[in-house]
């Protein structure tokens, strides 16, 4: 997992947005984001775009737990409830993997375990080219 | 229009992110990013995240241009190509608007024109409350 | 849940295919369907067509629980294995639900539990109409 | 095209439904449905099993328009009017293809042209086979 972990590291729009790395397992991963006023939309409510962000990172980091890389190449999210500041936590877990696709999904909840949104993404592999390595 | 494009300069995370709106109208809406490195992932491609961003935007702006608040419920994204630089833009035309719900369909291509990704988002209208007044 | 079951057999594409409604609780649905012929594409595997009728039964039923009419506006569909015979089933969760709107998540899976398909619904509540009664 | 054509013949669930491929190009495709009570679901509107799949038969025909064998992996649907009766037309376009992947995106309407539902698909193709050969 420390590949995973490293990789994450060099991911620059999850630094921008505060999102954090805090576990990562094959086929699964946790992230978090602090709520700032920054992370809002104009109705003063967290912005799908941070939500998706957070859930892209987790579902991303799941999907290179094996080594591989993945590449994230459709991703479906429902917006369940508005939150206007705390935390959220996005988990991810793998509903299936072959050689070339893997299927995950995430849910983002707040601190105290409300739901907020559901994510399914889908992946492709690459299993010529390694986590961390570049091409 | 003037009330979207007011209410869109509230949006903090087009802000952070620096998605600006450079049309709107009834129905339709369109939103730039010029690429910077903050909006890479991992792998050095444009993070899947900022793309969403973008559209997300386009979207919400074109939701709201009929004065009635409207809040993202789903959405549903295709990446088609991976970017490393440039520019983006992103267009959003209304499919269909009844009283509660709004249909968008999102096409996120480079300054070329080259389609990078497309996206499709569902509104949830609040006919009681207008665009930009606090409830 | 009787207001359930006795509205599900009026669904009359559920019989042509033969989707069968094996359990509904408060939020949730299972159903089922014993492969044929008559549910496979020109490549000899079962159609996305079936796969999807079979898990949209599952997701109305759990939407419809309430004794509150509930239409699908929304559903996104992952399809992570072929299949060419024996019997599928789908088991439809809530994810969420309020007064105008309920979120679903729908996985199908043959007999023997491997995973065929995620699928995420979203359903518009009519909350002045019950189950079964006409307008 | 032909081959097309001839592939579509054995999809057994389009049989089964009545949906006819009324047009195939390279990228592109049309299917038809004339409505029947057998397409109803238990709102006496049409069901949105089978508004998914005359979607499915006209991106399916699109994806394997270019005689390369494709797989639908993802598709994402959204409900926008009810219907009762009638005859619904689905036009699948390519938004993008390379030798992995296609994505298409799928309109379905009335005889009058009213919008009914857009839905977005994401193939998988298989170079190494070709359409309507077996393994």
């Amino acid at each position: 997992m420390e590949a995973v972990t490293a990789y994450f590291k060099e991911d620059r729009l999850a630094q921008l947005l505060g999102v954090q790395l805090v576990e990562v397992g094959k086929g699964r991963a946790k992230t978090r984001l602090v709520l700032q006023d920054s992370h809002m939309n104009a109705a003063h409510m967290v912005h799908g775009g941070a939500i998706f962000t957070l859930a892209a990172c987790a579902f991303f980091a799941a999907a290179n737990s094996h080594g591989t890389l993945a590449l994230g190449i459709n991703a479906s999210v429902t917006f369940l409830k508005a939150v206007r500041g705390g935390e959220l936590i996005a988990e991810a877990v793998e509903n299936s993997v072959n050689p070339r696709l893997g299927s995950y999904t995430v849910t983002v909840h707040t601190a105290e375990g409300e739901l907020i949104a559901t994510f399914q993404g889908l992946a492709y592999r690459r299993p010529e080219r390694q986590v961390g390595r570049r091409a």
